[in-house]
């Protein structure tokens, strides 16, 4: 029964709308001195859960992401504060007019209130997220895959123990240490408790959380980017943006499925493009037309276009115009991130503007959806939902608003 | 089958998307007119549902919400020209910057895309909705209750022959016809083709959609607003307040349903404001202090506190302190409205700061919870949830942003 945890969540998060900047930066910086200073205790519990890791056969693939370190800790421990250095993102004025009847209406930030993330078997995860929602003035529930239960429940109860030392309440961060899937199912639930819920994982956890979830979903993660070359494109820089989109990582939700070509440069760019992406031992999978143009490209399934493979593979299309390539994208695109490579300026201003997705590009590699890189200092994933919050949800995309309305005794 | 529909709505999207601001107001000032020359086929339309209506012993109240007559039609087409004066929220810049790696980022206001509206039935909500809609650059699936059905095929009717004539695409307005409890669960799970579901109407409604959606939902409509008497209020404001909060239009989300009065001021206060309820004949439900101060009040029952009366009746409550009231409303207020009246400014800042509402008043009644008050010049509901939008949702609160970046072919 998860309905404590949402009233003592409840109970927190009164306390933590109206905490000081000062209290909470105060707070993460004692936070992330408890966990360097509990890195053998954190590094013991960690233990536990990757010999159980070993044990069940995990892949190396995740034992990695699951593995914690005294370098990682610190980087939890540096970004945390790091997050301390970010603007205050409550209580910010969004607007202020005074209307004829003489009511002063002010619209101002104030955290969400209570939010839980819904997430699978990073333990880094418990600690980024309860920084990200203590800064905005947030309580967090945290609800993370069995698989790390031994390392989150370690650093959550760090946590505690320092949000008490800052006298902030310990429920500000609670986990729940039940991990059946019943317990998520409750969580995304609990409408009187909880705000929103934030799922972080792969597309299967994504899917039980819309399917499930009665409270507000921001949904994250699923991606599928697209690079359209024009007809108009610069060949070369065409060349290093797909490279660069689709092999500096390809297992992030910002790198590269599918490759637009029109057919008009196809036969001058795609040998190139082939060959960069060969090099670093890319599958591309085409269609009839690129397999014409390709000797080592392997034909396309239907189930190809639209695919988030997160890997070191590749679909290619020819398209017959920007119009065919727009189209391509607003079937099988994500609304992630999508880009035009072109030297027509009216190409480009169609493409963004008609283009449906939370960022466009217009000559530039779309792995730079990223918190980091639009300024926001962190972020808590990436919305592909247009409620809210689109792209890289930073400490602003955590508040929500309230109207202060100062009367004199004005009646309607 | 309502994916064709779907289909339809994303196609209709695109275009509006790109729709100028000329296009869309001419369209609502062509609706407007064609509303108006069609009234003789609307009301004989309105008629058959009229009709319908007394067969099945529907109430003379909400007879009277589904009647239409020539001026409620000249009224409908008044507010669709109105809504086309206003300024059109999409295209706003939002944010502007250049990253370091000279990156330029342009943040947008764009349209949230497809809206389903589920509502009950009043006709007006039919081209209410789309007119908002349209504005933002939206488009409508609207699935109204089978008592209006006739008069909102004929409206419906009427809105996409003049789309058409106005170069936009009929289905930007479309209505489903099924009237099922099967078609409004099909609507609220397209995922695939509706970006949000707004419902429009009583809590049963609210409920069924947030229980069954998966598609992004704006909560709306309930509120259980609290007014509280401090120990400092004024009390001649106190009755005023409260009689206009529970007295101009009790049937509206924005009325007061409880009053909370501070120990140190009840016996004064109470007489007062109970006097000029009485007057209005609104029953009073009290606990047991109120009752020794109150000759003509009722016992209250635990299901009194936090109910949505909509009705000449008010709860009415004694507290200790302003955080005994305060915690009154964080129990039992569904985050809509909240009053507080006093004359001491730290007491307001306590209130106003503390209480999680949409709108919290410091002497104003909360009957100015309202998109007109607020100056967004329409509304098309009032939000309870947190994210996306609180409050009164006016054009801007239609629409969602996407980032524009313009590169030179940087990579990361």
């Amino acid at each position: 029964m998860l309905i404590e945890l949402g009233q003592r969540a409840k109970a927190a998060a009164r306390v933590m709308a109206t905490a000081s900047t000062e209290t909470k930066n105060a707070a993460l910086h004692n936070i992330a001195d408890a966990l360097i200073a509990n890195t053998e205790q954190l590094l013991s519990s960690n233990q536990l859960d990757m010999e159980e890791g070993r044990k069940n056969g995990m892949s190396k693939a995740l034992l990695d992401r699951l593995q914690l370190d005294a370098d990682r800790i610190k980087g939890i421990a540096d970004s945390m504060k790091m997050v301390a250095q970010l603007p205050d993102p409550v209580g910010r004025t969004l607007d202020d007019f005074t209307c004829s009847n003489g009511l002063h209406i002010i619209k101002v930030s104030v955290p969400i209130g209570v939010i839980g993330i819904i997430f699978e078997a990073r333990p880094n995860v418990t600690a980024d997220s309860a920084a990200l929602c203590l800064k905005s003035g947030n309580v967090v529930i945290l609800r993370g895959g069995s698989d790390a239960i031994h390392s989150n429940t370690a650093i959550c109860n760090v946590m505690r123990a320092a949000l008490e030392q800052s006298h902030l309440p310990a429920d500000c961060v609670q986990l729940v240490e039940d991990t059946s899937r019943e317990s998520a199912t409750e969580l995304m639930r609990m409408n009187r408790y909880v705000d929103v819920i934030i799922p972080r994982g792969g597309a299967g956890l994504i899917h039980a959380v819309i399917e499930n979830a009665t409270v507000p979903v921001i949904e994250t993660g699923a991606g599928t980017c697209q690079i359209y070359v024009d007809k108009a494109a610069n060949i070369d820089m065409a060349v290093r943006i797909i490279d660069n989109a689709k092999t500096s990582r390809p297992s992030v939700c910002n790198a590269a499925e599918c490759m637009l070509i029109h057919r008009d440069i196809a036969e001058r760019a795609l040998p190139q493009i082939a060959k960069a992406l060969e090099a670093k031992k890319v599958e591309i999978r085409g269609d009839a037309e690129v397999m014409r143009l390709l000797a080592n490209a392997k034909p396309a399934q239907e189930s190809d276009w639209g695919k988030e493979y997160n890997d070191y593979i590749i679909a290619a299309r020819i398209v017959n115009s920007i119009e065919e390539a727009i189209d391509y994208i607003m079937t099988y695109g994500t609304g992630h991130s999508e880009c035009i490579v072109t030297d027509d300026e009216e190409a480009a201003a169609l493409f963004l503007n008609t283009v449906d997705a939370a960022a466009v590009y217009h000559n530039a590699s779309t792995r730079f959806t990223d918190g980091g890189e639009f300024g926001m200092g962190a972020e808590i994933g990436i919305s592909t939902q247009k409620l809210h919050a689109r792209g890289p949800l930073g400490l602003r995309e955590l508040t929500s608003m309230k109207y202060k309305i100062y009367g004199k005794g004005q009646v309607r």
